[in-house]
């Protein structure tokens, strides 16, 4: 006999994304819609190293079940990590090794919220969180990104409505509007939790690929105990391992610790040991300036574009690190059906309703620069630029001078 | 201001296990309580060839992001073994790569559990199942194990009784008890579900680990669409990396896929090419056949200890393949007083109250021979053989001659 599904996924949809990425995985297609790092940086030479280092070394370990914490050496660098680059006071016990920093916001889920919870997130936001929330049914609250972070006041607003649980936030080289909240806007922030009764989840993905400016210290450096982290090798070494770490208050991490071993008894050990090995025996420094040089080349490439041939109506933000960079047209623009004379161009991107609720967001658009060459961004982008300014000429009594004032101060 | 936890986490606990294999881990300790296969048997230098020239021909794709479903070739080769060690249909498409099969469990309780849905399950059963399963918060509905399977009047019971939604289930060679169903069990417990709109997962870590006897057909194989499986490459390959995964009809998957997605992108995709390359280059049966002698041999003896040295009141599974055996004790016995007397003789193994719910089994006890050589297995079980006589000696005008005539039928 036949068997109903849960309720909980009839609240949580198939990737957009994902679909729009079967049309980019065509090698006519430039694509500027996927969110990969450039896998010419990959140090594929040393993790080889590092990995016949520790089966040869210590393989009968490396091999069987280990701990679901994760790699106490590991944790050990991350720890160190915060420290220097942060100045973070963080003990590797307070650290759990996650298959993935997405893994992360699955945990914090099972250990925070009851059904009906209410979430905040930001709007434009990051698909994978809200996907992987969505399974525990939340009232999700989406507050607006301005140019140096969250609304602060629709978020006070918030706050002050309904009790809400959890903020998800990426507070570096957003994903997918490439948005930094600034210092001023973080400390805030932290003001503003500290009264209420919600963790901020901070996930950290894109951090350490700053190229322009300085660091700004984590929201959690401002919060303490109210905030969780996520962290990621995936953009500073390599995706394929699934290797990142959430990190808390040590009360916290004593509850976080049962799922984790729930899901999947502990991450990968065999890559755990590898990745430490490669840590170990290789300079992270130089390697993440080596990827910050690159993407620092391929994002001036695409602004460079924007700058001289998007109509200027078009307003787009001009991240100083990360992957992405936020397009938006002006208002009432569509940029789904740009995205579909796009692709008969061979260009790929993807439309902003994607990581919106209730399909607002529909004249917005992400671009990923990492994993395009100089050369295909040049082209793809003045394939884009000519798509637009034909849509926008078509259009001309509408959208001409209208909307444009505020769009390069809000998203 | 602090945050109160998930009512779901009240549901969950620690593994007890986990805080036994704390002392477990002392060398000096003769240890039956872990659940980890024997090290000397890992493939080491094979993987190590199979990651090397994985890296060293398409490290640019091994390290990248991958697909949420898993390395379609990969999951050919398990579609294909399926076919040849059990004459099941099954195509690649109908088969998902996770992170270890234990996170086949989550996924399922995902797309089939509403809060206060009912789910049964073996008594004892698999711990790390029912952790998994605890996060949505069930009614469980235990049903006993006979020597041949569960016992099917009481399931037929409970079928009655609720409306139960999923059935979990390792019909081969069971974790803690080493039980395997009987091939007309088997049929009974199709039959049966036929009649419920319930889903059987059908767990298979240990199926391929038989050194006595013949193959008997999955119970998927009787009860068709209505059945998942779970399938994992720890026992057989090595459980450091993490690689198991689920199968079933197509329908189901395509819900499935969607919390994968959500849990971890995708499972560790350097060891899937790794793993992928490791089995075309090499000789999985030759390599389990190697396994099943060394453990065989393990099993032998510690069986052949119980026998020569035990109380004739202690009654005990012998599998015919797979990890555990399973020891009960006279009614009224504590298997965990036992245990605190063994550990001073530096024996441990897991009490059975572990793996039953609301503090039954308190006369039970899962010894594992896998990871401990045969000298040591001689060593430890003589200890153990004199601790329990000691025990039952001083017990004695209770325990004599009750409760043993039914002892060896069921657990």
């Amino acid at each position: 006999m036949k068997v109903p599904f849960a309720r909980r996924i009839e609240h949580v949809h198939r990737s957009f994304i994902r679909e729009i990425l079967h049309f980019a995985a065509d090698p006519d297609i430039i694509s500027f819609a996927g969110g990969l790092p450039n896998p010419d940086l990959f140090p594929i030479a040393a993790l080889e190293k590092a990995g016949t280092a520790v089966l040869r070394e210590d393989g009968r370990d490396a091999l069987q079940y280990s701990t679901s914490e994760g790699y106490l050496p590991l944790r050990r660098f991350i720890a160190q990590r915060y420290k220097k680059t942060q100045n973070l006071d963080i003990a590797p016990e307070e650290i759990i090794i996650t298959t993935g920093s997405q893994q992360g916001i699955d945990l914090v889920a099972k250990v925070f919220l009851n059904e009906g919870d209410g979430v905040i997130i930001e709007e434009p936001g990051y698909l994978g969180a809200i996907q992987a929330l969505s399974f525990f049914m939340p009232a999700f609250h989406p507050v607006s990104l301005l140019d140096d972070g969250v609304d602060i006041d629709r978020l006070e607003q918030v706050l002050g409505n309904g009790a809400p649980r959890l903020y998800y936030t990426v507070s570096n080289f957003q994903n997918p509007s490439g948005i930094s909240y600034s210092e001023e806007k973080r400390r805030q922030v932290a003001e503003l939790l500290k009264e209420h009764p919600i963790v901020l989840l901070e996930d950290n993905p894109y951090g350490e690929l700053r190229f322009i400016g300085d660091d700004v210290p984590l929201i959690k450096s401002f919060l303490g105990d109210q905030a969780l982290l996520l962290g990621s090798f995936s953009k500073i070494v390599a995706p394929s391992l699934r290797l990142g770490w959430i990190c808390g208050a040590q009360e916290i991490m004593d509850r976080i610790i049962v799922p984790k071993q729930a899901a999947d008894l502990h991450t990968n050990y065999l890559s755990q040991r590898t990745l430490h090995r490669y840590l170990m025996d290789n300079d992270l420094d130089a390697h993440i300036r080596a990827i910050t040089r690159c993407y620092r080349t391929q994002r001036d490439a695409m602004v460079d574009v924007i700058e001289r041939q998007f109509p200027e109506e078009v307003s787009f933000t001009k991240p100083e690190g990360g992957m992405f960079l936020w397009v938006t047209l002006p208002e009432g623009c569509s940029a789904m059906e740009l995205f579909r004379k796009a692709l008969e161009e061979n260009v790929a991107f993807v439309p902003g309703e994607a990581f919106h609720l209730k399909g607002r967001g529909a004249n917005t658009l992400r671009l990923n620069y990492s994993n395009v060459n100089v050369t295909k961004i040049e082209e793809g982008m003045r394939r884009l630029a000519r798509i637009i300014k034909e849509s926008l000429e078509k259009a001309a009594p509408v959208f001409r001078g209208t909307g444009t004032s505020s769009a390069s101060g809000s998203l």
